[in-house]
């Protein structure tokens, strides 16, 4: 809904947004669903449409419900080629509130981030929103070194640190105990993993590292299962 | 394992199994793990190599940790273009038994199966189990039409189908009523989905219809969660 404001109980639907009535046929009377992209849906009666706007007024708003109770920031270690692609098109169906790549120590990656690619990035979370049926458009972005992604998932209720060997916890056993929370941060290594000193930094900074039993995940896949465990466990895959 | 011979404690090693004990260069007297691509893991120490063949002695004879304790079989609508390929890897790694795909209503994909189509599928599986270090190759085939997709899925313990409207039951309130369950069966649908006689067909044979919240998955992505679901549920992602 770029091109619509949502004014004084009226939505005024300009450019894409009034095409798409348009081309939909709309007549006035008939009922719609404006998502304001930051997770609320706007429940809506067409008033008016002409060729260049189109004017509802606003019924009912309330929270978008296919938005998790958990805001999931997944960050990953930069993969090679259009790992990235598929990481963020799935993540984002399965319920990312953001996706936030990082250069960590075995990244086999060119990790030069022109903003073209930031730019593909976010069209296609905006894709993946759209067709699943999100309240919100997943911010898609680059956070930097590994300690930035540290900082980043520091910051959140749970951070949850998916790491192949040593010393974990048990991932559904830290999911249980942590059922209640808002916010959580997921973060999943490039394809040659986490160096030693990373995973020990990452406990010092009081994430959880977690193993996802004994299956080796592609470093693309891990992201998704991990979320999706999370997404299980707190109650919104169902 | 295709070359090897497991007799009276000993491994032969012969063809591309002999020529990998090369490779790595091992001496007699060094430790490996030989697994038999059914789940189960030989300890065995290596007596002697040459050019030809290698032979181990068997120390220990385990279950492949990798494998999970519910065998599920993942049961897919035939999807269009190389969606299979993504979904056989995906639910390998995943942990699934067995992926066999369908023809339903509303398949938009040619559902011819020539026996080339089905030796790639197989080999996607065969590179996936290798990497993943899964205990066995799942099998991938075709099941047939709707009806037989059922058939198997009502076959198992557990017999979920993956649904986007209507009445269903909540996904992690099944799960949760099956954690014991050594058989299930997950049935997801094509592009379109499913039609609504199918569903009911799928509910009178006693499957449960279940949903995965309020996100639209796409049909590649429906069977890896729904499978990423059960193996957590049932302590298989830890």
């Amino acid at each position: 809904m770029a091109g619509t404001n949502l004014l004084g109980g009226m939505a005024i639907l300009k450019g894409r947004d009034a095409e798409h009535v348009r081309v939909l046929r709309m007549k006035p009377g008939e009922d719609m669903i404006i998502c304001d992209g930051q997770g609320t849906d706007y429940k809506c009666r067409l008033v008016y449409a002409d060729k260049e706007q189109a004017e509802a007024e606003v019924v009912e708003v309330v929270p978008c419900p296919a938005e998790p109770s958990v805001k999931v920031t997944v960050l990953c270690g930069l993969p090679k080629g259009d790992k990235t692609d598929y990481i963020i098109q799935k993540c984002v169906e399965a319920g990312a509130q953001e996706i936030l790549f990082f250069r960590s120590k075995r990244c086999i990656a060119n990790p030069d981030m022109p903003e073209k690619k930031l730019e593909r990035w976010q069209r296609i979370s905006e894709e993946a929103a759209k067709q699943s049926g999100r309240g919100i458009i997943p911010q898609v972005g680059w956070a930097g070194e590994f300690a930035d992604a540290l900082n980043v998932a520091a910051h959140r209720e749970l951070g949850l640190f998916m790491y192949e060997t040593g010393e974990r916890e048990k991932l559904d056993e830290v999911l249980t105990a942590h059922r209640e929370v808002k916010t959580a941060a997921i973060i999943t290594g490039p394809e040659g993993g986490f160096a030693e000193f990373e995973a020990k930094l990452a406990r010092i900074v009081g994430l959880h590292l977690c193993s996802m039993g004994e299956r080796i995940l592609r470093c693309e896949t891990a992201p998704v299962v991990a979320l999706t465990a999370a997404m299980y466990a707190t109650g919104n895959l169902s």
